[in-house]
This record gives C-alpha cells, structure tokens and sequence, in this order.
C-alpha cells in the first residue's frame, strides 16, 4: 500500500489495534474517501409531528395498503423504481483481483455516484460476504424487491457467466453485469467509429481480442453480434480453438462461435495482418506484434492501469489508439453506458437488457461523436451531457419496440 | 384502499394495463409519497477528469488495497461504519400485517429516513422476497459487510425471535429487532417515570401486558431486567401460565418466567387491582376491566393506530395515560430510540446490542424529561433534540464499559 509505506510530514491515524496506519492527509485520494463517497437522503420534510404523520404513521399505511391491493403502485409512491443495486462478491476488484467484499465497497460506492451524477439513478453499493454461485444468486434473488435493476460488477469469471444467467432467468428487471455488457457495448461503440474512420467495414475486419473472461467473452459475443464475424480470442495460452484442451465451457462455446476464422496459435500469430486488436487481458503485446498488424490498424489497449502496449508505442504503428485511461485520448469508459442503460431500462420497466438493446446503446454512443469523428476523438466523453441521454433514449426505444417491459410502461 | 375509491374532482393515474386506479393528488400522504421519500446523495465532487480520477479509477484502487491489506482502514474511508440496512419479509406491517415485500417498502423508507433526520445515519431499506428463516438469515448474513449494523423491521413473531438470534450469533455488528427491543426500550422509560410520579416502584408494581407477539415478549423481557417482577402476559387465549397447552417455545420461556406471579385467567380477571396496564396486542380492553386496576392506575395502550382503550376512556379511570398516536400526550414512539442506539453502537463499533445497553438506553430517554415530569408528559417529544444525543451517550458508555466493541473503537 503506497499511502502506508511513506513516512514524511505524514499524520498518524489509530486504525487498528496497535496497529497505527500511516496516511497522508495531504493525500487528495484519500481526503476524498474520508467517511465513504454517498448518504442518503431524505427527499421529504421532517420537521415536526404532522409531517410524520403523511411520511410515516398513521399515513404511510394507506401508502403501503394501495400497493398490498395492487403491486403496481409502487412504482409511484416509492424509491423502487428509481433504485439500483451495485452488487459484488469483491472477487475481480480493478486489477487488484479477489479482495474481498470489504476492499471492494470504494469501487462500489465510486459506481453508485456515477449512476447519480450522470444519470440520476440512486445505487446502492451491495459487497457480499459470500462467493458461493448459489448463496449469490438467492440473496440477489431475495433482495431484488427493494430494487428495480441489478448492477453486478467485478465478479470473476466463469462463475459471473452463471451467476448473471440464473438472475436473468429468475428475476424480471434488468440484471447487468457490468464488467462483461458494459465494457462490450462501449467497445462497439468506439470500434463502430474506428472501423468506419480507417475505411474498414465490420464484415470483413479482422479483429484479434486478447482476454477471454468476463470482458471479453462478451464483447466477442457483441461484436459478432453486431455483424463482425472474422474474430480470434486469445487468452493466456493462446488462441481459443475448439481443438484445445481443458476449455470451460464458455470458452468452449467461444470456440465453437470462432472456429470459422480463428486459427490455432499465438496471440502475436494471431496479430500478423490483423486490422483491430482489442486488449482486456491485463497482458502485455510486444512493439514487433503491435508492428505486424494491417497498415492503420486500431489499437484498444483497455487493460487499467496498465494497458496491453503503451499508447505512445501503439500509436507508432497503429492509425487509432483507445485506452481505459482518462489521460490518454479515446477513453473507452464503461460510465459511458452503465447510466444510460439503466436510465433507459427503468424508464420504461424494461424486464431485461435484451441484445437489441446493448446493439442500439452503442449506437447511439457511437453516433453522439457525429461529425466531430477524428483518430483521437472516436468515443465521446464521459462529461459529454448528450451521452445518457441518447443511450437512454435508445435503450428505451428498443425496449419498447420489442414489448421487453412490464405492462404498466 | 380509500383513496381509490373516492371518485370527486380526482385526476387518474395510469398504474396498470387497463386498470386505471384513482389517487387525490391533493391527498397530502400520496402526494408526499409521490416518487419515495429518499436518494442517494454524493458528497464528493464528479464534476471533471481530475474528480473522477481521485474518486473512481485510478485512484480509487488505492484504497480499496489499504483496506485489503487492513480490513479497519474501511471504517474511516467507506460508508460503511455510517450505513444500516434496515431490513423486512414484509409479515407484520404495522397493523395492516402481512401484505409483501413491495408493499413493506414505504415505512422502510420512512424508517430509513426517521434514521438520518434524527442521527444522520445512512439507512438502506431492503425488503425480503422470502420468508423462509434460513433463506432470511443466510441474505443478511451475505450481505452484512456493506454494513454497520442490522435493524430488523416487522417480522411476524415467532420467527422474528429466531431470525435475530441467529443473526446476533452470525454477526459481529449490532442487529436489533425494532418491533422487539425499540418497543421494549421506550416502554421501560416512559414505565420508569409513570411509576415514579404516581409513587410507585418497580419492585412492587403489579404490571399486565396484552400481547405475546414481538413487542409483549421483548417487554416483559427489559421490564423483568429492570427489576419489574409482578408481570403477567396475557395474550388472546388469556394469561399465559407453565400448565397452558400449545405453547410456542418462547411463551413456554414467557411462562416460566412469569410463573410466580401470574395466575391463569382472563386478561380482565388479570387487571383487577393492577397498576399498571401495556397493551401491545391490537385488541381492545372493556372501560369495567380497566376501572377494576388499582387506584391512579397507569394505562399504557399502545396498539397503533386504534389503541386497546380509547384513551379518553382510559382517562377517567387512570392517573397516566400514554399510547403510540402523536395526536395523545405521552407518545411511546420507538423513534424516541432506534436512531440514538444506532448512533451510539455505530460511534463505537459495537458488536452487538446488550441488555445493559438497553437499559441504559431507557434510562437516558426517561432522564430527557428530568424535572418537567408530568402526568402528561412523561416521555419526550420525538423531536426534543436532546433524545437522540441522550440515547447515543448511554449506548457508547455501556458499550464501551463492557468491551461490546471492535478493538478500534
């Protein structure tokens, strides 16, 4: 822990038994995390006995009476339907992996005042003490009364995969695992612009992704989805095929889907004369693999902190870079999606994020950078105010056109 | 439902496919209620690159590996210490009992924002798809890391005595049964006064309370720990007495308890010459039972919103009078209770609530009144400012002197 190990002009605080952490207070990350990052608040008067008595008894009980009688007013006369839950297991936190639901709550709060800030959605933060598949499923399962969406995050793979289908099948409102559909939807959306900005089209581009857990495994299934079909998966050993040994199931599917164009091999194999390679691995790509590709290649390095090659190298040999970082150009940024999907999703009491439905949010976020497309502009903003709505906009739209909703929408 | 069903200058809401239902929107309860009672506020900044970088990646990872290396780091840098799930399966709801999960949200919500206006704590409502106990105490126990303690809310007794039990073994945060103990808390101290200005002692009062759900159980408890030892527990079938078949294994404890004073018979055979009278049953007592107590007589009718006497009735009878309605002098409200407790075990990082804690705690509510007492005024107003501090010291005190918390505290 970096802030611990330093010594100088630093504050003491008694954070444990005998055990005096040392922080800097100086330290604007932790200045800022100071008694967590959210509250909540009342959004009625509480100031004397008659506004107890409408906001809570005797009056609450014709409130609670109307909706016993029929299910549906409580999407009016209560939080639900604007509420989210931010859920995790702590097992696949950033990149510092299986930390626990305790080291995992300033991620989930940092999550929940995005969907506030960009979208007005309140999320509340869930880190469970529990990373059993099925003691996860039935404790969402349980809580999901109190809420109108689920919002899993940073769960490892494969069990996420599992654990987001059965809360599918079980519940009826949107259940999103983050790390898989949001990072999908945002990376389609940046590819839409970089394919179309470098003259390539989805069909015939030859796409090479690095990373086969949660992100990408999603995101090849989007983009095949979205029409691109010449696509290789690599993970730690090499290009996913059919023929491999020892596949989870889910990489055994991805092999199936693949098996078309994706060749046995290396990463770096795999990287001669590709037009896109797109890293959510973690890993590290060689400056000789990154020099192989097509001419004005495009180059997602997403891996954060660290992405897969050094922007600065990639943008040697590549025409466009995209990164997950802020201070680099083409963030590709799941805030850019999570707000406006929800947003969208509760507006109209969607009862699942259908496939339609992650193809028209990216394109709508693709299509929010319009005419202002450049190498280094090919994704929007975060603080871009017209991004959640436009996603919201399509995500309902889509949601609708598809009767995806309950009957009161 | 009787906002639906007056029809006069009303405008409609559309809530269900082909069922338009009518609410007032000048009804003052549905208009208050109109979209819930509460949000999710961020009390940082995300206003640019820079806020989201400190906030949420990449400097977020920083703390999250602080509290992975040392757990207690959470305390001071996630919501956490400041957060209580405030938790329901929807079967007791004030008098309206068991009507759901989605029905029980309104009160949640108002519970939760009872928490933060009387002592600034974050309260998550989270009402319970099952009611099946295992199924209960396994959610909360998975979810108990996103917080700092545990309200239970209307949970049909008896399982609200085993969900709690069970819960308090599991966790090591404060979980506390409000129906149960906050009843208890603030019957005791309104209890102490009455019996003290119509010169009695608890030594010697001749106590009966109606009801042998959760409230007249957890009474009977605190009161006999305060030293009240005539008690008789009557509840629809009469007194309960070691020798009456059918007992629940708690009223078969109630009855060993309560065994060298109470006689079997009828509640009404029970209050003649008592001095004192708690209904926490939702029945109703004759005015010729009630004029059978003893002389200047405390009658504490408590079921909300119809109390077991009229206390106008009550009056003529007894000396005190109190019920749970704010339009009564003497309101025992567990409001006057459940924020201040919170307050004090989250202060000090209590493990659990003890019954020292709760004496002290009633003791400190009944001290609020100090030398105003009155016949009239024998418990604070819920919005006497000096309550929830009152409440919070004693919690922290006992807590403390009994070693009831982390080691950090």
């Amino acid at each position: 822990m970096s802030a611990a190990s330093a010594s100088v002009g630093r504050e003491h605080d008694q954070v444990g038994p005998g055990r005096p952490a040392t922080f800097d207070h100086a330290d604007e990350v932790f200045s800022v995390h100071r008694r967590g990052k959210m509250s909540i608040a009342a959004t009625v008067s509480l100031r004397d006995a008659k506004d107890l008595s409408l906001s809570y008894t005797p009056g609450v009980a014709r409130v609670c009476a109307a909706i016993a009688e029929d299910a549906q007013v409580a999407r009016d006369f209560t939080w639900v339907s604007n509420a989210v839950a931010v859920v995790t297991d702590g097992t696949a936190v950033l990149g510092l992996g299986d930390i626990g639901p305790r080291a995992a709550m300033p991620v989930m709060e940092g999550k929940a005042i995005l969907f506030k800030q960009f979208a007005g959605i309140d999320a509340v933060p869930i880190t469970l003490g529990t990373t059993d598949v099925d003691e996860i499923v039935s404790t969402i399962v349980n809580l999901a009364p109190s809420f109108g969406g689920i919002n899993l995050e940073d769960i490892a793979a494969p069990r996420c995969f599992e654990i987001e289908r059965r809360l599918v099948e079980a519940l009826d409102i949107p259940v999103f695992h983050d790390d898989q559909h949001g990072t999908a939807i945002v990376t389609l959306a940046a590819l839409h612009n970089a394919v179309h900005i470098t003259g390539r089209d989805f069909s015939t581009a030859k796409v090479v992704i690095s990373g086969a857990g949660a992100a990408g495994v999603a995101v090849e299934s989007l983009l095949r989805a979205a029409g691109v079909s010449r696509i290789s998966v690599a993970d730690s050993h090499g290009v996913i095929t059919p023929g491999r040994t020892y596949l989870t199931p889910v990489k055994q599917r991805l092999a199936d889907r693949t098996a078309g164009w994706a060749r046995s091999g290396t990463l770096e194999e795999a990287l001669v004369g590709a037009d896109v390679f797109i890293g959510v691995s973690g890993g590290s790509v060689c400056e000789d693999a990154i020099a192989s590709m097509a001419p004005g290649a495009v180059i997602f390095a997403l891996a954060n902190p660290t992405p897969e090659v050094d922007p600065t190298v990639a943008s040697r040999h590549a025409r466009v870079v995209a990164t997950g970082r802020s201070d680099f150009p083409n963030q590709v940024n799941n805030a850019l999606v999570f707000p406006g999907l929800f947003r969208g999703a509760l507006n109209v009491r969607a009862t699942s994020i259908s496939t339609s439905m992650k193809l028209a949010a990216a394109e709508a976020l693709a299509n929010v950078v319009g005419e202002d497309l450049r190498d280094d502009y090919i994704i929007p903003s975060v603080f871009d105010p017209r991004v959640a709505t436009a996603v919201a906009d399509a995500v309902m739209e889509t949601a609708l056109r598809e009767g995806r909703v309950h009957p009161a929408a």
